[in-house]
């Protein structure tokens, strides 16, 4: 081994930046390093070895960060500098002034104040590639979910003398009976008449979303305000009619918003027709597949979309076999549509993967995992652990994985057997897993080069845009100061890369993006002024 | 490399799990996994393989973790299972309730509750060596605060018609100067007789802490809060007579809370006499050392105290270069007491370590470094890379280091130089770095085994005791849930370990540690009712 110090003096030879990677990752980062810095200190050093040293030891760093394996063009460098000026300004006012980063804030407190940011409006434009974590009912606009309430034949069942909405129905017939105690249906007709289309309106958005509330006290409470909203609106989208259309308008929404392939985890419920009769499960997954085949079609630029089947997870061990069983028939009939399976719901209060390995493993080895594990605070739990679980089932993706960094064996391992997490930012805020992004154990697994994806699980949920939030929050808040349109590339081309896109289908896909990529990088540079609204005040 | 698979089959060796940790961490523990682990996934290995391999990497995990070294006497064993069993109780009752759970709010809004926990009754007697991070003038408690300011000769300077007051000052005659605009001096004595005892105690318990406003915007408005408070401080604790006073006090209340060897940073300022004149600052450290050395022959169970020359790191290179020179000289008279040199204040808003260089380096190296560094969310910033400088330095300690996460490469080599971490959760939460304990960095720390202390670093303007609130939360909100007694042997051990203590001194520390320790442990075993007070609800 070559020694760095001599007498005191610090020795750099020529050829030591260029072996400098080599020795870290090769030959035990550790030892190299530790004999680059000699056992104590620098103190006898001259400054400027110490410096050298320095920004060595900072050139690491970046080298070994998410997104620095990627070689920008001519015109992505010149792009780069107009993207980085931009993040640049605004983390520079937020440490003059942290009341004026976004990213230190509750996402409802700033929803308005982003829509306002330069930065922000060149991540919308940004094709992002895929949104590999959506679920079914949490994907459109409030304003789209409002919309279907104006539809015929709707009905509403109201408690509290009429002031509170607990269900809606399609129906011919006023519905017979009621789960409701004291609950009444009507027709949503009457309601709009009876109390106006205002207030009506008003009243959906917030019943339809958990903005604004910001300060639950815990993310046990978040979560039962979430999914009385995914219960809500069970009624409105379960009619056979509109969970076709709900999709085929989501698939728009997430398109609008710089997104060409879309994976959605879906329960599968068992659609409702006007009679009341139930269809099949695999009508619903045939609606799926005929709304995305038609928006293929009607976007020639769309790379297509896929499904996840992933019923909830706090059912016995028996459910879940029968699960497996359905999910392996579903994918004979849509092998290339229906692809993989996961469990969903709160991971602290449902069940852990390990109780349910005899059923899980039983699912044919082409069927992927895409489980979400460790969507937790609580270090050590059962949910913690099931990051453990998750990789040994050879899982494709992790969901969230909020608590990978707690577990460096797993982290290691996730890296080596290349799994990508799935991380939702603003999700993670909302549920009350963090609180300021700043502090989001992703910024981690971003220095540590963890295969990474950004998605949004539910942004209907809390009225942010398909992905661009989620983008926002990660590039400005997560990530280093210094992450700059590497980073982004890397990130959207993760999203294929770790999508249930076949492989042979993988360049065909890549090549979709990568136009899309190129003419946005030239509008950058072209239209500037376009492209970069000045911020008003 | 053995194959662990065969058709499919898991194959685990008998001399597997002897072999495991040498794998792991010799022959490169990702390698050896991977193998372990196969490249796709155990789906078509037997349930039964799946569990073994399931616990060998849980064990995996456990074996790796901070603490996992020490071995438990039989009584250890047995106290362990006390304390085990209270911790769980908190934790499970958490995850059934998380409003039950402490570490998951503000330590303002638990202080009250924290004091019925048997847990932190268990850990307010623990032994837990020494504080190495506290300040001069934030150590004591509220109550002793009020105390002085019964003392003779006491002028305060008021603002706002005497509502606010500003300024305190120790003099026979009352004080020309004010740099306070309509300021004005009053006796002490006359304003309690005017505004009456009570309500002066009850404005200045609000005026010498933080407690309790939980709910600053961000950590630039809490930094100013909190360093108001130092500066209100100045003139009731820098007069020489109190200055004595205050930090015997201090020793008093961390021993009564476990302490047995205290490090502080001072900013060693020139003290005042009753007529106004100003002390060198050798008589500053001369009056410490006297109540050290009082402190430690009136307790003969306490190992002794140390300091570190500490200035405001928002200077000139010149004014550092200064303090270097002070530093020198100081240790020169003072070579066993006065042992380091770090530098304080906001990070954020001060210079980088880097821009001092030239003068930190001329600092003798045998006179130690303590530096503050990373401790910001501010990733990528010149806060940030503070930890790049702090190491390659060659500071013995890093206070906070609460970015280290992010930086995978200074993490590995803070680890190999044997750098510890000063861990203070308490501040860090009500300094607006973080809110939830649960999502603390360090969790990250322990699973990896980096040296690492628990400090409180200004418990008194948090009204928290001058160390077991830290300790509690660390070990109930921050450590994995099965972090045990050996965690807290370990954290205790290594408070003598990475102190300033002389090498030769170290062992006899340790055994007046040890000997109270072991008096713990058995306290905890014979009168367990009395230790562990059942929970009022």
């Amino acid at each position: 081994m070559v020694c760095w110090r001599q007498h005191g003096k610090l020795l750099l030879p020529p050829a030591f930046l260029h072996n400098c990677k080599r020795h870290l990752t090769e030959l035990g980062m550790e030892q190299s390093l530790k004999q680059l810095i000699g056992n104590t200190n620098l103190r006898r050093s001259k400054p400027e070895d110490y410096r050298k040293l320095r920004d060595i030891i900072a050139a690491y760093g970046r080298a070994k960060m998410l997104g620095s394996d990627i070689q920008l063009t001519q015109d992505e460098y010149l792009a780069n500098q107009v993207i980085m000026s931009e993040k640049k300004k605004e983390y520079e006012k937020g440490i003059m002034d942290p009341t004026k980063f976004a990213p230190g804030y509750h996402i409802f407190q700033v929803l308005h104040k982003i829509k306002k940011s330069p930065l922000f409006h060149i991540l919308t434009r940004m094709p992002k590639g895929g949104a590999l974590k959506t679920h079914d009912t949490s994907m459109c606009s409030t304003e789209f979910l409002i919309k279907l309430t104006y539809k015929k034949n709707l009905w509403v069942c109201t408690t509290n003398k009429g002031c509170r909405i607990e269900e809606f129905r399609f129906a011919k017939e006023k519905p017979s009976e009621c789960k409701f105690k004291d609950g009444k249906w009507q027709k949503m007709e009457e309601i709009r008449e009876h109390r106006g289309d205002e207030n009506v309106c008003k009243y959906l958005q917030i019943r339809f979303s958990m903005f604004p509330l910001s300060s639950f006290t815990n993310n046990a409470q978040a979560w039962r305000h979430f999914m009385g909203i995914f219960a809500l609106l069970d009624g409105l989208t379960q009619f056979a009619p509109v969970w076709g259309e709900y999709y085929y308008n989501a698939l728009k929404e997430f398109y609008a918003d710089g997104v060409q392939y879309v994976e959605t985890r879906s329960l599968l419920p068992q659609l409702y027709c006007l009679d009341g009769e139930k269809l099949p499960i695999r009508e619903t997954v045939q609606i799926y597949y005929d709304q995305m085949n038609r928006f293929k079609k009607e976007h020639p630029e769309f790379i297509g979309a896929k499904l996840i089947y992933a019923p909830l997870r706090h059912v016995t061990p028996e459910d879940v076999g029968t699960y497996v069983k359905t999910c392996t028939e579903l994918n004979k009939e849509f092998p290339d549509f229906l692809i993989g399976f996961d469990l969903v719901g709160q991971e602290d209060v449902g069940h852990p993967l390990s109780m349910f390995v005899e059923q899980l493993i039983k699912l044919p080895p082409h069927i992927n995992f895409y489980f979400h594990a460790g969507h937790t605070n609580w270090y050590g739990s059962h949910t913690d652990e099931n990051l453990i679980d998750a990789v040994i089932l050879g899982t494709r993706r992790i969901g969230h994985g909020f608590a990978l960094t707690k577990h460096p064996i797993i982290m290691a391992l996730v890296k080596k057997l290349n799994i990508a997490l799935e991380l939702c930012p603003v999700s993670n805020q909302v549920l009350q897993l963090g609180t300021d992004y700043r502090n989001h154990p992703a910024a981690t697994l971003i220095a540590k080069n963890i295969p990474l994806i950004i998605s949004s699980g539910n942004p209907s949920f809390w009225r942010a845009s398909p992905l661009s939030h989620d983008f926002y929050m990660a590039f400005l808040g997560i990530a280093p100061m210094n992450a700059d349109l590497k980073f982004l590339k890397r990130i959207a081309k993760n999203s294929i890369k770790y999508s249930g896109v076949e492989d042979e289908e993988k360049a065909a896909a890549m090549s979709k993006w990568k136009t899309k990529w190129d003419k946005w990088v030239k509008d950058i540079l072209e239209n500037e002024e376009e492209m970069i609204p000045k911020q008003a005040e």
